[in-house]
């Protein structure tokens, strides 16, 4: 249960109904996630927020699967429950193997373990590594 | 300062002197940096974080460089200074683009904004998202 | 399900009464929520937790729907899930607004973004920060 | 030191200068802290997050201070140190008084230790704090 | 449910099998809880998770509830679900008392909350406490 | 550089000088930290945090080493540079040996690993485990 109603297409503005449709051009598909059924109860937040996410996750240096892949790691290590079950998904959707799953546990469970013993160690970041 | 003085090749023991030397082998290379120096207190503990971190780093389903894309996406997110620093010139090392550097920012700094959305919205999983 | 079961009036110690006494008599209600019935299981816990929150909470330099609101964004930063649903609709009952509640998450969405972007990029504080 | 080179005016790129004039011209002082000059490296990194930063501190429905709090607020919970410094500031250039500050990190504190509390005993949400 | 089916034993690979026997041997008891059967996806991950385990938890310097409680501390700070239920458990297995219980979470609540006032004030770590 | 100035015994009011007496008289010396000074800023909250301090980490069914170990732990996943240090440095001073240092960071490094493995795999918590 969310902090907000998630409205569905008929509860939603105009203005929030104009970006659920540019979801589904963008995606080609029909689903709408409920991350922004919630946002939509700001209009303004949820054009912002999908219109940044289209631009930083579509084509670019890095490929689209790596790019989910970054957002795992951050979602993860953030303790969030929604992020980590939807960018899972759509790591998969964008290919991600069971093998590449695995791996990125692995590194995920290692920076974790190193972020840790760094910071209880409080080891003083080395010359080499300064800009 | 460390919580732990950063033992120099001479104070470490033969335990952790192996190590070094491992990882000297491995990097190709004589820089020891200091988050080694500083576990180097606790042989057992720098043996099997290096060896775990060899493992987990080394070739495999994901390139290098991605994986050092994750790492520094979960040293980030869980906010170490030392690791935000090694782990980015790490990226360099292995090829990481200033370009490339840009849109990680841009991808670490999307998720740290939708995790918090998502949190703050408590929004439930899709079914479809359920494994 | 908690970790330790909810105590019902019944079954919590005398102690753990009188808080709820307070609590209800504070709050001008008969409803104890959850993480009141849960920390009962240390009365010495309950009051010492409750008698801060009274104190903090009240009325003073900050009033008290901003309060609610500074209380809900670490909330959501520290992944609290029972903070979230709790505090917002403590928010809302102290008169959050949903134009606030908006502004309120692009707020959050937005701290938590440059907040990630300064910590990967390691920038060092301006001297004209410096208190 | 940041993992990246501060730019200075000559060393921005035209478009990353066009962001440092608009920070100076919307600010009404000259100073650019280090914050945008690290994050000059990505001019369109830079271009969004200041434009987005702009409009979301800006006047609204929670008045400039409010959204400094909570600002800070989200900082503190993220430990990210740069931030925690130039909120601080920017809330004393707002008008935070001491007892006001004081008043910031008694609620903070507070939340940090009942976050924990739901957290270490996963206190199940009541069912009258659902939307 | 996780973002991977939880393997049975009929499910598992022999070489999960074989980490499966060897939790049920170390244990002395048939349960293996869902954690391993999430992990069984990756056989290699899985069994660097648990011999790592065994041998960090087994006896030392610090006894099995000590280390318990420390694991339970992080897992609240870390804001993981399923880490506060189980480790809450296991130490608990181990002989924790209810009142140990309350004083664990004191403590964790009391180190949140400087933990916070410390971050938000930014205060310089003092000569005497570095090594 | 702190967020506020480090108050002298001499610029301290005297509701916070009657904190400083009671640390001095408590702690047996006449060192008082910088956390102290800088909270001195708001008389009350230092007498509040102080008082509570006190109170959690003193005698009582947790023998006051392990309520440190505890306190770490939570500073390092709170990323606390400051309280790593200062409790890093009480647990010495309360005869934390080399070789249970050693533990606790293994401890502390296995907890994160497991916690982000168990969070992104959201692996559901098992009937076994609940209260």
């Amino acid at each position: 249960m969310a902090t907000v109603p998630l409205l569905t297409d008929e509860e939603a503005s105009p203005e929030a109904r104009a970006v659920f449709d540019d979801i589904r051009k963008t995606r080609g598909g029909d689903f709408i996630n409920n991350f922004w059924r919630a946002l939509a109860h700001d209009p303004a937040l949820l054009k912002a927020t999908w219109e940044r996410l289209k631009q930083v996750m579509g084509p670019g240096e890095l490929d689209p699967l790596t790019k989910e892949l970054i957002y795992i790691a951050v979602s993860v290590a953030n303790s969030c429950e929604y992020c980590a079950h939807s960018h899972t998904a759509a790591a998969r959707a964008k290919g991600m193997s069971d093998a590449q799953h695995g791996e990125l546990l692995a590194v995920i469970g290692m920076a974790s373990q190193t972020n840790a013993l760094a910071t209880a160690l409080q080891v003083p970041v080395d010359d080499a590594f300064k800009a």
